[in-house]
């Protein structure tokens, strides 16, 4: 793991770094010394590792918590090399999807194939993360929603150290197989006029969950418009399970 | 307004009152001056003003926020008296169910009934207890699930003084009409294997409401068994949008 940057501001420090091949960025309290709750962000479709979404959820993840939060770019995004397989399948996609095929059971087998690659990778993540003196093997949070759920359901079932996550604006077609290994709290974000997941199979990949706590906030609105005020829930939920 | 006791325990006066025929109670901070949010809260079937699940919901949303909280009792229910015509609908309907009939559908077409009792009586009741010196004329919050939700809609339907409210563990059939002249935001409550209420009538209210700001909790669990962590999501509801 090498660092190539470092900068705070508002109390929050930032960290860039790579694991191997993996461009990341770790946030954490400015002095943090210490063991403490780790939450790793899975990003959007299209997005990176800083994405607007991700960072201003972090900060707060950091400054209202004083948790560490990690993020990095999923294969073919941000700062990583165009993935020559992955692109061809996306253009064959679009075409699929011009010439009337169905959209969401195209997405849910891309994500099925990138999390083969992701799921080993973000283990590694969090192994090297938790090494760092002022992060440590405190508990381990996971939140990703759209392709950051599409990949964080196989992560999260096959990871034994995350406890708490929250997930959403993703549907069952994929992951509801690994949904079902699921069993720790999880909060689970539907967009109600998702215009790129059909409702009913947001609603089956809620159900499909094996998590005895598990919680549903359903909000009006299209896929990429989540409101303002699931931040703080989000935040209340992370402290009640990890902090 | 007549108020017949007065008790205060933990920063929080209980008041117990009568208007015209309907007891009722008010909770407010103990030597609480001037005015305050005011929330209705409408208790369920076969319970009464003071149940436990409105008893702990109000003095939280008293010691938590300063609001006043007011419960009344339902025709039927707690200190009034047993009504003949009531009674007797809900004979023929326990008749009905024994003879296969689906319970849902009798339920709504009961709750609709005794709202049309219930939604000037809990309007004179906002009147009466608006008036007074510790509660006045603020903002103007409902709380109510079951019972509470199919009385509840139609109520805050018709109340415009009625700026915010909780609604849930209840069904379309009844109150889509009513629930399509709900513009103010509502947080509505869920149980995902609620035994009295089918999932898909529950996800057809809430798709019915026509607020701007609308947002459906689901949790596992039957229709009594609304998480203790609500709570603190109601609290902050309200919190962000009468405080």
């Amino acid at each position: 793991m090498r660092f190539a940057s470092e900068a705070s501001f508002d109390g929050v420090c930032e960290q860039l770094f790579t694991l191997g091949e993996i461009p990341g960025v770790l946030w954490t309290p400015a002095g943090a010394a210490g063991t403490r709750p780790l939450i790793l962000m899975g990003h959007g479709g299209g997005q990176h590792k800083k994405a607007p979404g991700i960072v201003a959820r972090a900060r707060n993840f950091v400054a209202e918590c004083g948790f560490a939060v990690a993020a990095v770019d999923v294969p073919g995004h941000g700062d990583r090399p165009k993935d020559e397989e992955y692109d061809r399948i996306a253009t064959e996609n679009r075409a699929r999807v011009d010439a009337g095929e169905e959209l969401a059971p195209l997405v849910a087998g891309f994500q099925a194939l990138v999390a083969r690659q992701t799921v080993p990778e973000w283990r590694a993540v969090l192994d090297a993360v938790q090494g760092l003196d002022h992060v440590g093997t405190g508990p381990v949070g996971y939140w990703g929603v759209s392709l950051g759920c599409g990949l964080g359901v196989p992560f999260v079932a096959a990871e034994p150290r995350v406890g708490a996550a929250v997930l959403g604006l993703g549907g069952a077609l994929a992951s509801a197989e690994a949904a079902a290994r699921i069993t720790v709290p999880v909060e689970f974000l539907v967009q109600w006029d998702d215009e790129r997941v059909p409702r009913a199979q947001s609603l089956a990949l809620f159900e499909a969950l094996a998590s005895a706590e598990k919680t549903l906030h359903a909000n009006p609105g299209k896929h990429g418009e989540i409101p303002a005020f699931e931040l703080d829930s989000t935040l209340r939920f992370f402290a009640r399970h990890l902090g």
